[in-house]
C-alpha cells in the first residue's frame, strides 16, 4: 500500500484532513516528561482523529543523537494504518539525496517526505525513485519571506509566472509515478485556491493555521474542499501544546477533535 | 575568532585553498575501517594541505544514529585552527530554522553552514543571528537539475536576471554581519566567472571539479583567483577515495597534496 493510498484511507476511517506535527521544544513540554513519552502519548490520545503525522527533523535535531533516536523510536509508534510525513526539507545533488532518502525512508521510517526544489529534478529523483512514498516538494511557504524569492516573475513557456507557480507546473510534469505532492501555506490564501485549482490531481500539505495565522475558513474552502487529490491541513503547537499540566495528551486530544470537526464544518456547513 | 578569520588564516599557512569534502560510504571504505576510523586517518594525512573540511551531512544521516554520532566525533576531531563547513543544505521557516542552527553549530560543533535560499530571509536570519559562523547560501548548484529553476530568468530591479543571480545579489543585500557567502558549482564556468566579479565581497564555495567534471584550471582562474573574499575549492571523493588499500590515508594525502599544488599552480603559474 502507498503512501498515497494510506493517507486516503485513514482520512476516510477518522473522515480527517488534519495532520498533526509532531515538533517537540523542551522547553514547552510537560514536566519530567521526555521527548518520546510526549509524543507517544499525543499519539495515543488523536491516533483516531487523525490522517497522518508530521515530524519536522528540525527540533530532533537540535537535541542530537538522544532526540533522533527519540525520532525514530517516535516514528515506530505511529499506528500502521497512519501515514507519517518526515518534514525534513532535504534536496541536495543526486548521490547526495539518494543518502537523504535512505536516511528519512529506510533508517526513520518515513512514509513521505517534504524536500526542496531549488536544485532542480535531479535533486528529488532518488526521493521519486521510491515509488510508494509521498513527495512533496516545497511551492509557496508559509512565511513572510516567501516573497523574497517564490513570488518573482519568471519567463516560462511563454508566460511570466511566479517562481512558485514554474514549481508546480514542473512537479506536475514530473509526476509519472504519481507520488509527488506540494507545500502550500495556509497564510497565502488567494495562491493556496489558485494552485489547489490548477494541479486538482496533485495533493496539499497546508501549513500555517494557528500559530502562523492563516484563516481555516478560507483554507478549508479553496484549499481542501474541491474535489481532488486529499489536500491535508498540519496544527503542531496548537494541538501539542494545549496545556502544559499533567492532562497534555487529553488536551491535545480535545484540541485535535475541535479542530477536525471545525475543518469538516466548514467542509459542509451544517451537516457534521 | 571567526569562520570567516579561521578560514583565512587556516588557507594562509597551508598555502591552500582546497577544502575536502568527508563523505564516507560504507562501500568504498577500506576492509574493517570504521568511518569515524576513516574520516581520523584521512584528517590525520591531510590537515596541513587544507583551509576547511566539509562533511556532508546526508552520508551520516544514512547510517543513522550510529554515524551521526560519527560525524559529531569527526568535527571534533579537526584540529582546532581548520575550520569545518557542515555541509547539510538546511533551511525551514524561522523557528525551525533556529532548531536546525543550534544542530549544525551547537550540537555538531560546525563553524559554517550551507544553506537553500527557497523560504527566503526569514528562513536564513537564525543562521545569520550566529554572527561568528559561516553561512553559504546555495546559488548556481554543480548538478545539471540546476537549470530547471535557477536559470529562469526573472524581474528584479527592472532587469531580467537569472534566479541565482537574484539569489546572489539578495544574499549581497543581507550581509550586514559579513557573514554570507555563496555555494557556486565548478560545472558552470561562465556563472561561476561572473558571480565572482560581480560579487568580490562574498566568499565562495567551489563544488563540482573532479567526480563531477568541473574544469579547474577555468575554476581557478575565473573563480578563486581575483581579489577579493576567498574562494575556496572542495573536492570529496576524488581524494577520500584515492585507494580502497591499507595505504588510503597516504593516498589521500598525495592526492589533497597534487591537488592543492594544482591549484596554486594555476593561481600563480610558473612560480610553484
Amino acid at each position: 500500500v502507498t503512501f498515497l493510498e494510506k493517507l486516503k484511507q485513514a482520512a476516510r476511517q477518522n473522515h480527517s484532513y488534519l495532520c498533526v506535527g509532531l515538533d517537540p521544544d523542551p522547553e514547552r513540554l510537560p514536566e519530567n516528561v521526555s521527548i518520546l513519552e510526549f509524543n507517544r502519548a499525543i499519539i495515543d490520545a488523536t491516533h483516531d482523529l487523525v490522517c497522518a503525522y508530521k515530524p519536522n527533523f528540525a527540533f530532533y535535531e537540535a537535541l542530537g543523537n538522544e532526540g533522533l533516536e527519540a525520532l525514530r523510536k517516535t516514528v515506530a509508534h505511529v499506528p500502521e494504518n497512519i501515514p507519517v510525513i518526515g518534514d525534513a526539507k532535504r534536496a541536495d545533488i543526486g548521490n547526495t539525496s539518494s543518502a537523504y532518502a535512505r536516511a528519512v525512508f529506510d533508517y526513520f521510517g518515513c512514509g513521505a517526505i517534504t524536500v526542496n526544489p531549488y536544485l532542480g529534478f535531479d535533486g528529488l529523483e532518488p526521493f521519486i525513485e521510491y515509488h510508494d512514498r509521498g513527495i512533496y516538494v516545497l511551492c509557496r511557504t508559509s512565511n513572510a519571506g516567501a516573497a523574497d524569492f517564490q513570488s518573482l516573475g519568471c519567463a516560462f513557456d511563454g508566460e511570466t509566472l511566479p517562481l512558485y507557480e514554474v514549481v508546480a507546473r514542473r512537479v506536475q510534469s514530473w509526476n509519472a509515478h504519481g507520488n509527488l505532492g506540494l507545500v502550500v501555506g495556509a497564510t497565502y490564501p488567494e495562491e493556496l485556491r489558485r494552485l489547489r485549482h490548477d494541479h486538482p490531481d496533485l495533493p496539499l500539505l497546508i501549513p500555517g493555521i494557528g500559530a502562523q495565522g492563516g484563516d481555516l475558513a478560507l483554507t478549508v474552502r479553496d484549499g481542501v474542499a474541491p474535489a481532488g487529490q486529499p489536500a491535508i491541513i498540519n496544527a503542531s503547537r496548537q494541538i501539542i501544546y494545549a496545556s502544559k499540566g499533567p492532562d497534555f495528551a487529553g488536551a491535545a486530544r480535545r484540541a485535535a477533535l475541535d479542530l477536525r470537526d471545525r475543518i469538516n464544518e466548514h467542509l459542509s456547513p451544517g451537516t457534521e
